[in-house]
C-alpha cells in the first residue's frame, strides 16, 4: 500500500504570502481528506528540509480550521524555514538515507517544498534519488521568493507584495523628499533587496505615476554600475526638479563584477563588512555633489510587509499551493506549479506544472528592456509589474497593529532511535 | 481695518499626516468664510517661512474641495517644508522687517506655522516682534513632529502614524527572523528616527502583544548605551528564544554624551560619515557573538507611510489645524492648541491652547518609567502609546499604489519689487 500522509516545508527566505501557500496546501489537502481522496495525516517540518532530517515534524491536525486561514494574513515562515541544501551523491549519501528512514517512519507520500530556485533542486532530489533507494515518493515543488527570478514561472508568490511595498514607500518617501529639498534633503536613497536580480529595484519605477516624467533613477544588478554617469544622472535631475530619488537593488555591480559593497563605494576599505549600498551610494553622492542626503535600507521589512501584500500576489500565493497538491493527487511528480501570463490588460493568468530539471537552479533576471538608458521604467516593464501590485488585501488589526497567526505547533512523536546531524 | 487673509505654512521634518493639518487648517477657514466670520483670502507659503520671506504663496483658492480633502491621506508637505529659523533681535531685524512688508503687502491678518518646537518660536517671533514693527498680526503655531517632543502636549500629530508603521514593522520582520534563525539570521535590527528622544524606538515595544515575553530590546537615547551590558542581553536572548529583534533610535548615546554613530560603534573611524546606528550595532553584535545579524533603516519610509497612518493621528492632525483657525476666530494668539488626555482607556483627549513662550524650544524626553532594565515596555508606556496608534486610515489606492493629492499650486502675483536674501 502506498504512503499516505503529507509533509509539507517551507525553505529559504521568507516572504510575506509564503504563509498562504502554506494555507492553500494544507486546506487543499483537509478537503481532499473529506472528500475520500487522501487518506493521511498532513504534516510540517520544523525548520525546513533539516526539520525531516532531525524528524522533528508539526501535526497541522493539530490547528483549528480558523488558525489555518489566519495563515492567509501572516507573514515569516510559520513552520520555521532554513537555509540548507542536500548534497549531491555520492556525498550526500547519508542524507538521502536519513529521509527514506524518515519518510517511511512516518508514511509520507507526498512532499512539498516551498522554496525558490534552490528548493526546487532538493525537491528534484527526492523526486529521484528516494525512489532509486527503494522509497517512491511524490515530491512537489511550490514557488516561492521575492526575489521573482524562477525562471518558468511569469511571477513569484512574495515578489509582488515585496514590490507593492517598495514602490509604495518610495511614492510616499518621495512625497517627502519633494517639501524638504528646497532647503535641506535634496536626494533620497532606498535600498531593496536583490542580490542578483533587480527586479524589486525595477518594480520601484511604478513610484512615479504612469506617463510621468520624474527625478528617480533605477539601480539594478544586470547594469553595471557607472559611477561618473551615475552622479551627472543625479545632477541634471536636482537641475530640474530640485530633488533625485534612488532606488537600489544591495547587489549592484562595478564593470568587473565586484558588487558595490565589495568594493566599498568610494574605495573606504572595510565599509563593506557593515553591509548596505544605500549609505555608499548616499556617501558618494555627498561628497560629489554637496547635497544633503538621506538613505533607507528597507531588508527584511520589505518582505515582512503583509500588512500592505498585493492582493493578486496572495490570490497567487495560495493558488499554487492548492495546485500542488491537486497536482500530486492527479499523480505528477517532480514538478513545480508555476504562473502563466495569459494578458496583461485585463490580467490573464493561470497555474500549470513545468518539470523541475527544466528549471531548478536557474535564475531569470531582469529584460534588458525593462529600463530606458539604464535608469528609468519602460511601459513595457510597468504593463508587466502593475498587475502583479493590484489589489489591497489588509490583514485584520487589533489594537493598532496587524494579528498573526497563533500556531500550536504540535510536534510529531519520534519514531527513529537515532539522530541526525545534517 | 485689521488685515483678513490668511497664511499657512509647513516647518521642519514633515510627517505621514501634516497635510492633514494642512486640510483642517483650510477647512475650517474656507467654512469660516462661508459663513461670514472671515473674508480674506486663503494662502500657503512655498517652503515654509523661506516663502514668505521670499514673498512666494501659493493661492489656495485655486483648489478644489476634493483636491484640499485628497490632503487628509497625503504624505510629505504639499506645500513645501523648510529647514529655517528667523534670526533673534537684533541680528534679524531685516527678516522682520521683510516679513511686515510682506504681510503687508498681501493683507495677511493671520499666520498659521505647522512645525515643531522651532516652528514654534518662530510663530512667536512673528507674534511678538511684528506688532514692535507697527503691524500686529495673529500668529498660531499648530504641533506636527514624529519625535513625540513637543511640551505640553500629550502627544504631537505625525507621532502615532510613525509609530504605528514602526511598530508593525518590526513585528512582520520579527516574524520573519523568527523562521529563519534556526539555520540563518538570529537578530535584526531596526533603526528608526529620534536623535534626542526615543518616544518612536519605545513604541516599537507594542512589536511584541501585551503580556508577551520575548526577544525584543529597545535602544533610545535617553538611557546610556553600555556596550557590555547590552551584548549580554542579546546573548541571554539568543540562548533562550533562538533570536533576538532590536529597536535603536539613531539618537543612542554612550555615557560620555557622544552618538554612537559619532563614536563610531566598534571605534572604526570614518564609519560616522555614511550614519546609521543599524549598522554599527549590527557589526558589533556579529563580531562578538558570531551571530548572523540583518538591519534596516527605515528613515523618511516611516515618517512618509500614510499607507499604514493611525486613525487617531489623522483625526488628532485635523483637530489641531481647525483648532488654530477657531482660536484665531476667537483672538487668540501666540499659542498653539495642544493635544491633553483625559484618560488612556477607553481613550479621551480634547484640544486646548498652550502659551507658545512656555513651551517653544523645549524638549519632552521619554519618562524613565517607559523602559524597564533599560530595554523593554512597561504597563504604563504600552497604556500610553496603544491608543496613538489605534485605529486605520487606508488612502484610496489606483493600480496598487496609494493615491496622493494633485494639487495645482497656483502661485500669487508678487506685490513686492525687491527681492529678499535669507
Amino acid at each position: 500500500m502506498p504512503a499516505t500522509n503529507v509533509l509539507y516545508a517551507q525553505s529559504g527566505g521568507v516572504t510575506a504570502t509564503i504563509n498562504a501557500t502554506a494555507c492553500g496546501v494544507i486546506e487543499t489537502a483537509r478537503h481532499a481528506r473529506r472528500s475520500g481522496r487522501l487518506i493521511g495525516d498532513i504534516y510540517a517540518a520544523r525548520n525546513g528540509i533539516l526539520g525531516v532530517l532531525a524528524e522533528d515534524l508539526i501535526d497541522t491536525g493539530a490547528e483549528s480550521a480558523a488558525a489555518i486561514r489566519a495563515l492567509m494574513h501572516t507573514p515569516g515562515g510559520a513552520f520555521g524555514s532554513c537555509r540548507f541544501d542536500l548534497s549531491p551523491l555520492p556525498q550526500g549519501s547519508a542524507q538521502y538515507q536519513r529521509l527514506v528512514e524518515v519518510f517511511r517512519a512516518h508514511d509520507i507520500g507526498y512532499f512539498f517544498y516551498n522554496g525558490g530556485n534552490g528548493s526546487a533542486e532538493t525537491a528534484h532530489q527526492i523526486a529521484t534519488i528516494l525512489p532509486r533507494l527503494g522509497y517512491p515518493v511524490v515530491s512537489i515543488a511550490v514557488p516561492k521568493t521575492i526575489d521573482n527570478d524562477i525562471l518558468g514561472s511569469d511571477s513569484s508568490p512574495g515578489f509582488g507584495s515585496a514590490a507593492k511595498f517598495a514602490a509604495t514607500s518610495l511614492r510616499e518617501a518621495m512625497a517627502d523628499l519633494a517639501s524638504m529639498a528646497h532647503s535641506s534633503t535634496k536626494v533620497f536613497v532606498m535600498e531593496v533587496m536583490g542580490r542578483y536580480t533587480g527586479w524589486i529595484a525595477a518594480a520601484c519605477g511604478l513610484a512615479l505615476p504612469a506617463g510621468k516624467d520624474g527625478p528617480l533613477l533605477l539601480l539594478v544588478p544586470e547594469i553595471h554600475f557607472d559611477r561618473q554617469r551615475f552622479l551627472a544622472a543625479v545632477r541634471v535631475r536636482i537641475a530640474k526638479h530640485g530633488w533625485c530619488a534612488i532606488a537600489v537593488a544591495e547587489g549592484v555591480c562595478l564593470s568587473d563584477g565586484r558588487r558595490l559593497t565589495q568594493a566599498g563605494g568610494d574605495g573606504i576599505p572595510g565599509h563593506e563588512q557593515l553591509g548596505g549600498v544605500a549609505p555608499l551610494i548616499a556617501a558618494m553622492v555627498r561628497n560629489s555633489l554637496k547635497v544633503k542626503v538621506h538613505w533607507s535600507v528597507l531588508d527584511y521589512v520589505q518582505r515582512a510587509a503583509r500588512h500592505l501584500a498585493s492582493k493578486t500576489d496572495v490570490t497567487q500565493a495560495y493558488a499554487v499551493g492548492r495546485a500542488a497538491v491537486t497536482y500530486a493527487l492527479q499523480g505528477k511528480n517532480n514538478v513545480m506549479p508555476v504562473i502563466e501570463r495569459g494578458s496583461d490588460q485585463p490580467y490573464r493568468w493561470r497555474i500549470k506544472p513545468a518539470a523541475l530539471a527544466g528549471i531548478m537552479n536557474r535564475e531569470k533576471r531582469l529584460p534588458r528592456g525593462f529600463l530606458t538608458d539604464g535608469y528609468r521604467l519602460t511601459a513595457r516593464a510597468r504593463a508587466y509589474f502593475t498587475p502583479l501590485i493590484r489589489g489591497e488585501a489588509w490583514p485584520p488589526f487589533a489594537d493598532g497593529l496587524p494579528v498573526h497567526a497563533q500556531l500550536k505547533l504540535k510536534s510529531v512523536p519520534r519514531r527513529l532511535k537515532s539522530a541526525f546531524r545534517a
